[in-house]
């Protein structure tokens, strides 16, 4: 019997997942029509860890006795179900089958028998939920990770040795409920994948124009009203916790999405007089616009709405939106001509759209929320306090926007390249891979406000029926891109990585499409 | 009681499928940004029928008792048990539920109670495999369906009278198994789809460079070293035969491609000398061109090949492919300069191209096959027998191509604009749509011979992942494009169908992808 991994090793746990990931051939895909690429010394290691090193040293895995286990040292064990949780999972990708054909089997080779996972770090954080505040890499100084890898009973594997950080703290995805209903396991399915791709943020654009899904407690009548079905359709206060504790459990975050004064059509169906009438001429048309900033009423509904909004949503952060506020309807009603003619505003809409949004701001900071919103907010002059996060989405020229919002020292977010509903013939994730985030000009403080980026997959032509192969592996270049160092973008290592790493997300379940002409070993693995 | 329905109706079913369409409100989509489109007075109607007479009179349609049944007049039934499967298919289509729970429940309601399908043509062709030579309006004269509409026990329907027949006899869709590997079931289920979108023709695209799943009796050897996987990833005798017949039942003809001399490469694999060795200066480089066509092995293992294939596929035609032969590695081989100059070919490669397929050609006419061709092959000159088909798939002006192939007195079928793997944001069902395949310039005659067309989803970039929800309901609008009249092109009408028509088909298990913002008003039907 070989003595147990826990000697030859340390560990620092990140946690936000224990990562396991496996390096040998078993995720090989054959890629038979492009000129043969070199497979990657990294194997299929995704998105590639800062520092690497793999020795010669070769162990065999038991599937029959090896055991993920808490180090004796380790300051957080088994008390903490996030990380005994997060065990189970492993083990379960490690050995799909054999767990439940072998466990009688004897031991038939000297192997590897042990996992041992030691959390260094003080505070183990293990009940609470992640934040962007507390910084990974500060929290988890010289991580290192024994990647195992191995398949069914006896597996040769090479003793690797990896410290691991992320480049940027913000790594998103951000998905739509509004345009299309998202099933709960839907969701879930990709908070899972999610984690397999270190992505850390779930930006959750719940509602929008089209339907009103969350269901409110104070007002019940948003999504008995503005949603596509009030009772098939919504997110309940239990949907909203299970998808919270699930992301939590896999290091994920989830920032909500509730986008005014714009995009509220399904607002106005369950909250009377929320929304302005639109004048057709010197009476109302019937139809409405955004949110009416000018009433009292207003304000009084988006103080009790956010009140509760922070107390479902444990996140610190809550996105306001503000993006593409369309002011035709504003300009056609009179109360509101009247209005703006009082504040002296003028003709110039993009005040009255600050003064609603300066308004909303003050409300959403006496609930100890900071704020992300669109880039169009600070485009308009919004006063923002010094802690927002803006999220720069307009594709045309975004370096230059990124320079603006930094030289204002904000915090910004990238997701301009990474519109994944924006689909196109042929390996686009290239395209979002090349992207460098901080390639503007800009100082290195400007730089440092650059926190990460979201991948953005809008729901108009997507919903259970295609989301999930649309999504993956493509979301999982900007995975890497905000993970990884920024000198790691040779696209022939990741290509040789990428397809192995789909392979793998495709063997655990995810439907991720192909990146081209081939086939994966699992495909016939065990036949 | 009500009389049965069969009082009032006379029935001349098309042998293809028993075509029970629902023409309520059932499939509603919501549609919520862009401007409420009208519901089209159609309902969900897919592909338009050549004539539709819609009475007010209406009728209940009883779940619990309903059945359909075959006319005493009919020219077949019991005995065949093509038709009997239809009846199967439809009664779980329109009953998806009551069947299994309102077995003893009495009748509340006086309501139609059979569907009488009254078969008239006097070759029932219940045994035999539908073919492009009996041509389907010839067949089924005056064919008359009454539309049955209902769901769960009672509903209420209109009585309508369709008269139906397609425009082009040909309707295609191309699925290609080289590039990945397509499990059986995908394939079915795609089969299930076309029927439902009177699809004719499975165009099965078996073999190309990247593999050759073809499990074949005389050579083994093609899949046992071309397949992905010698046991996994190929198709056994049994699985083709599984295929056809699924087909089959569903009036869907499958017409296999064998693709030769180019995209050969997974053929070399399994037999010694059938690829042209390539040189590099004087001596082979140790890759392989396309077929070789100097030697008389070469014909002699096509003759058995293709003895072989011709009796796998009962179709009339086979696909012979002959498109995209790159010319260089002939170039580079001194026996195949040789044989160039000793057939006084010079330097004129698409000669020896048109040496081999001539040759080709004759095989295959022993077999009693009539074949199909990509363009190329008429392009470079070769001699084709009258009735071979053309399939035109260059998509720079393929109207020009249609003009020329048919003034040569051949006829053709149309993909050139309908190659859906080439995705693109947005709607692009419409551009399908909006094809019209005799707009070419060409007399009555000409344009005779254009028999239809074939959808085309190229295999580069799709597998079992990805592959439905891509194709379904883009396809669909080709489907409507080759059935319907050529009048029948108002894009907001057939949008208003075509949603509904997609939620049916999630209804019924196929994946279909959304068209746009909205949701399928049964994901919360029994709720």
């Amino acid at each position: 019997k070989t003595p147990p991994l826990s000697r030859q090793l340390s560990f620092t746990a990140l946690l936000l997942a224990v990562v396991v990931c496996r390096a040998t051939q078993d995720y090989g895909y054959k890629d038979v029509e492009e000129p043969t690429l070199g497979d990657s010394q990294y194997g299929s290691l995704w998105p590639l860890p800062q520092k690497v090193q793999m020795s010669t040293v070769a162990f065999k895995l038991s599937g029959v006795s090896f055991q993920i286990v808490d180090a004796k040292e380790s300051s957080s064990g088994a008390s903490c179900s996030l990380l005994q949780n997060a065990y189970r999972r492993y083990d379960e990708y490690i050995f799909p089958i054999s767990r439940m054909q072998g466990q009688n089997k004897k031991k038939a080779f000297a192997s590897v028998s042990e996992l041992q996972v030691w959390i260094t770090s003080a505070d183990s954080e293990c009940d609470n939920y992640p934040s962007v505040t507390s910084d990974e890499s500060c929290e988890c100084p010289g991580m290192m990770f024994v990647f195992l890898v191995g398949a069914l009973s006896q597996v040769p594997i090479n003793r690797t040795e990896i410290q691991d950080f992320p480049r940027f703290t913000h790594r998103g995805l951000l998905l739509d409920s509004s345009r299309h209903f998202l099933p709960i396991k839907v969701i879930l399915a990709n908070l899972e994948a999610m984690a397999w791709n270190k992505f850390n943020v779930f930006h959750w654009h719940i509602v929008d124009d089209p339907s009103f899904p969350y269901m409110s407690r104070t007002f019940p009548q948003l999504s008995q009203q503005g949603a596509y079905h009030p009772y098939t359709h919504v997110y309940t206060p239990s949907d909203v916790k299970m998808i919270i504790e699930f992301a939590r459990l896999r290091g994920i975050r989830v920032v909500s999405e509730f986008d005014t004064p714009g995009h509220t059509q399904s607002w106005g169906k369950g909250q009377k007089d929320l929304l302005t009438p639109c004048y057709s001429g010197a009476s109302p048309s019937g139809s409405f616009g955004p949110v009416n900033p000018i009433l009292n009423t207003t304000y009084d509904f988006m103080a009790m709405f956010f009140k509760e909004v922070s107390t479902v949503f444990p996140d610190a952060y809550i996105h306001l939106g503000g993006d593409e506020v369309d002011f035709s309807c504003w300009k056609s009603n009179p109360d509101i001509q009247k209005f703006m003619a009082q504040q002296g505003f003028g003709t110039d809409y993009s005040k009255l759209e600050s003064f609603y949004i300066q308004r909303l701001l003050d409300i959403v900071t006496t609930t100890n929320k900071g704020y992300m919103i669109w880039q169009e907010v600070i485009d308009n002059g919004v006063k923002l306090k010094s802690n927002t996060v803006v999220h720069v989405w307009m594709g045309n020229k975004f370096e230059e926007e990124l320079q603006k919002v930094t030289e204002a020292g904000f915090t910004t977010i990238l997701s301009a390249p990474w519109y994944l509903d924006y689909i196109s013939y042929g390996q686009d994730w290239q395209k979002y891979y090349k992207v460098e985030p901080l390639s503007f000009n800009g100082t290195d403080a400007q730089k440092k406000l650059v926190v990460g980026g979201e991948a953005c997959l809008w729901g108009e032509y997507v919903d259970a029926t295609n989301l999930t192969p649309r999504l993956w592996p493509r979301a999982s270049a900007v995975g890497e891109r905000l993970w990884s160092d920024k000198d790691v973008k040779d696209t022939n290592d990741a290509y040789s990585r990428l397809i192995q790493h789909r392979c793998r997300m495709v063997q655990r379940g995810i439907p991720a499409e192909p990146l081209f002409t081939g086939y994966c070993a699992h495909e016939y693995k065990g036949v």
